[in-house]
């Protein structure tokens, strides 16, 4: 996606150890009007394929997931996030490992919120490691539902995460593909 | 607001200790529809009064922020929430006590997304003891920006945050008033 493209070339900043900050517009200060755009284009995507609620993970998926909950005009879920294993029967967890901070992370999802009849679109703003995508496929799986697919905003195209996921037959759609960060090139 | 005191009717839950759990529509499930009218609600309110940006903590407060920031038209910024307080020169920050949880956090936003000519506008989901509001207004402070009001959507009218700062002559929009629990009921 061209838009998300040029916005990550004026505003992003490489720092050491292949991180990218996105703080301008994505996950500290966010640009709803850009978020939109984005929402239009999974919209395209994923049309006709009967997605009836999104799902991501706190925190700085819920933005970006709530404009295109908006735009698919159905409910969004956010997966919470705790350090803790001391979590109650009465919902799905899964453990994430982030990249970022190198952590472990329990994330859950109450069992009220997803049930087998659901089509799921999961929505996040990266996908590198894949970590975060498989523990919210796993939730999903869990609840019996249907992973329609991702939608995920940047996907880094040189980390193995993608790959993988999309090798067990999970559909990916990121709106942009970074090949590489040194100089910063796409991939389609 | 009548549509969000039908809803908390309707799909709130109340819990021992004076909590509220709107988790089927607020802060786990979240209907972007809802948030849609919510924001239009805070828009006709703060109309002619020069909001520039949104500013919010992490994480429930993220979706309504960023659904509210689209129909403002303005960049959205959250406030991080960290244990720690080993936290860098370039952020404000700010401690907040959780009612929910107890614990403190140091909540930070980066110097480089307020600015003094800013005209910030708070967006949350709860105000009950006041202590989140009242770090996002410190925060504010310290970039020499202008607190134009807060944006609420549930506000325990029975706990003493919304009086306080009120009384402080920060003007406050909360889309319900809960005035008691037990039954629930709504003050103006």
């Amino acid at each position: 996606m061209k838009l998300l493209e040029e916005r990550i070339l004026r505003d992003g900043e490489v720092k050491s150890g292949e991180i990218l900050k996105v703080d301008r517009f994505l996950n500290h200060q966010m640009d709803p009007t850009l978020f939109y755009a984005m929402a239009e284009e999974w919209k395209r995507l994923y049309d006709g394929c009967g997605v009836n609620k999104l799902l991501t993970i706190e925190a700085s998926g819920i933005g970006i997931a709530c404009v295109a909950g908006l735009v698919f005009g159905v409910p969004v879920v956010f997966a919470k996030k705790s350090k803790s294993l001391n979590v109650s029967d009465d919902v799905y967890t899964a453990e994430v490992v982030s990249f970022t901070h190198g952590g472990t992370n329990t994330v859950q999802v109450s069992r009220e919120y997803l049930h087998p009849e659901d089509r799921i679109l999961i929505i996040d703003d990266f996908l590198a490691s894949g970590a975060a995508l498989e523990g919210l496929i796993a939730i999903v799986e869990q609840a019996g539902a249907t992973v329609v697919g991702a939608g995920i905003a940047i996907e880094k195209a040189f980390q193995p995460g993608g790959a993988r996921i999309r090798a067990k037959g999970v559909r990916v759609e990121s709106l942009a593909r970074i090949a590489s960060m040194d100089p910063m090139t796409f991939a389609d």
